[in-house]
């Protein structure tokens, strides 16, 4: 390598760590030169193919570093998921002045993604219709993409799916007979738990085709169908009187400028008597979604703070009751979702290729990391009409006495 | 009374009753016309002295009602709190429409109310340096004058006091040779609580001087004045770094045009590995405090939506990790003070006067009936700095295996 561009090289890589401040991280240029913070061990060294990988990476990190990392133009020797924990951390702390320009772009590239109806079926389609056999290889068995709550660290991934949704359901008081309506059900999980646990009648609604037609599948064999109503349509799109509006894992993809009409929605669907509860991924201030996320793995997401969140209910005058933030638990259920995704990295070089197995780690860890390190909080928001009547005395109910997770269900055995 | 009078009053009543909507109230001037919702049992019947009086509950009943009430120029015959509640229930179907009004007037209120220190101090004085014999009367025997938490509806005031401080410490995870800071510490029994209980320093703030003498009294009596304490001064003095903010019921006298201010204070103080807890009286939406109230009982106090409060955390970075809303345990709080209260009522009324007794009675009943109906909200906001570790894992160690409430205090011997 000719001196100059060694020194060109170090020069761009001295820019690149700048971006990541205090992160104790090596970066090198294959057969060229390297940076690292000097006097800690670094717990990753970041190998990058060539020069113009290099300038890219110097241009626009966001964006091409995921690129890159894709194409395999850049290798990261080390822990993946602590290599991109320093790394968040780092930027946290030089990002706090920086805040007003993070907001701004966040705002701008709102207002540039595209959720109307069309645009949010599009979106959906791109993600949750790679393939039903796709997330069977990596998600528990009844096939939850959503956080799970683990009673304990080391309960398992099946466990923990379970105990999340009876955590719901407790939370929103489920009685025989009632009617919810669930807006975003993925697979249908959850709404076929609520109807088989609780007694509820649920109606549910998805645009994501692959995921309707599997879950239409599972009612039926679970003999479920009079009591789920499988729904392929946009939550704006809901209709009727419900006594419960769930929402788990939905509100990412609605987009920050869609809450005053999801807030309609909510009310015209529980009025002033109704409950409901909002599952979300969200943040500690309004912030943007990694753009490489957007472009390449979840394009129109939004994660909103949880002050933010609270402009759909307080139109409303809705009171809520509870919050609880289980960030931790979606760092445990990522953790068990890419250790089984490397497991079957094969099989899913298989089905796509190694570019699509690149990605999708990055995308994993990268989720866990945030998660970890407090970048991404998850919120579970109980919140009640103004004429609802009764609500919690105390929150023991959640805990003590609370009804033990149902047995493996009928379905799965069906399904196998 | 002669016949155009009687039309004049029939016509002025009708005007008032406007006011209040749908509720079933009778009004009555004495000795003259009364109108009634058509259909219902009225659940109580206001009898308004003379013309003079109704004519002012025409001009402006928010202030006007408290004040001709205060003075015996209006009786509400029947049950108060019931009565308030269904006027309250009333005015909330109304204001739907007028909510816009109602934020702008609460703005123009805040901006007009003095929250400086100067302001504060005079604001506190008014309320809580009434002697402390007066709130002996009708508090539990520890002096708390913040919403109780009753592990059961039958609790006692007193157990409901003591849980409540529980409540709070175990949600802050306080460990022996922590240091906290009491923003807002009233008579002092939590941050007495807080040493004696759970090992911890604290320096309690606030600008009553009545409660800090006692306070500080208390703390000699137990022993406790090493490990605690009292500073008659502004929590925007606070200085010194603390694991622990903590606040119960202040964050009403800040004024929300000071919640940067606070923001910056709590940051101060606990940096960015610490944890803290709001609690505080709340609101479904921002709105004003009843003018009445800020009059006459509570002058500078403003009761934020939970998405103001959060204003203060969220330039922080902190994480929103639970919230709990209390406000049924508020009117049971309530419950126990008015019957205390009215159990005491000749004590007080020799103490001040007449007028002052049915002032506090309106003001107790009137907030009974506001928490009753979900016209107020009590929240407790756990939050923890971006590098706080550890959080918990599950709300479990609230509930299961709690430490049970300690014994009564010594304290408590020695001050009877």
């Amino acid at each position: 390598m000719p001196l100059i561009s060694r020194w060109t090289d170090q020069w761009l890589l001295s820019q690149v760590q700048k971006g990541i401040g205090v992160a104790p991280v090596r970066l090198a240029v294959k057969g060229g030169p390297s940076v690292a913070r000097a006097g800690v061990a670094p717990v990753a060294t970041v190998v990058i193919q060539d020069s113009k990988t290099l300038r890219k990476l110097v241009q626009d990190p966001e964006v091409n570093f995921g690129d890159a990392y894709t194409d395999g133009r850049v290798e990261v020797e080390g822990d993946l998921v602590r290599f991109l924990e320093v790394v968040y951390e780092a930027m946290e702390s030089s990002a706090a002045s920086g805040r007003w320009y993070s907001r701004l772009a966040s705002q701008w590239l709102d207002f540039w993604q595209d959720n109307t109806l069309r645009g949010s079926r599009n979106n959906i389609h791109r993600h949750y219709d790679l393939g039903n056999d796709f997330y069977k290889l990596w998600l528990d068995d009844r096939m939850l993409y959503t956080c799970a709550y683990f009673p304990t660290p080391s309960s398992s991934l099946e466990e923990a799916q379970v105990a999340k949704m009876d955590h719901v359901c407790r939370k929103l008081r489920l009685q025989t007979g009632e009617t919810v309506v669930e807006a975003g059900c993925g697979w249908g999980a959850f709404a076929l738990h609520m109807a088989r646990e609780y007694g509820v009648k649920v109606k549910a609604f998805n645009v994501s085709h692959e995921q309707i037609v599997f879950a239409r599948e599972r009612a039926r064999d679970e003999g479920l169908s009079q009591q789920v109503e499988f729904i392929e349509d946009d939550y704006r799109n809901i209709s009727g009187k419900f006594d419960v509006f769930a929402s788990v894992g939905m509100l990412e993809h609605v987009g920050v400028h869609h809450y005053e009409e999801l807030s309609r929605i909510i009310h015209r669907s529980i009025g002033d008597s109704g409950r409901g509860l909002l599952h979300f991924i969200g943040k500690n201030y309004p912030s943007m979604f990694s753009r490489w996320i957007r472009k390449q793995i979840f394009p129109g997401a939004y994660t909103p703070s949880l002050k933010e969140a609270l402009t759909i209910l307080e139109p409303l005058n809705y009171s809520v009751n509870d919050v609880e933030n289980l960030r931790l638990h979606y760092a445990k259920t990522l953790e068990h979702w890419l250790e089984r995704f490397e497991r079957t990295k094969h099989q899913i070089a298989a089905m796509y290729d190694v570019r699509f197995v690149r990605a999708w780690r990055l995308y994993l860890a990268g989720s866990l990391a945030a998660f970890r390190c407090g970048n991404l909080q998850l919120f579970q928001v109980l919140f009640t009409g103004s004429r609802c009547q009764p609500i919690f005395w105390t929150r023991d109910p959640l805990y003590a006495g609370a009804k033990p997770a149902p047995e493996k269900a009928k379905w799965m055995h069906a399904m196998s």
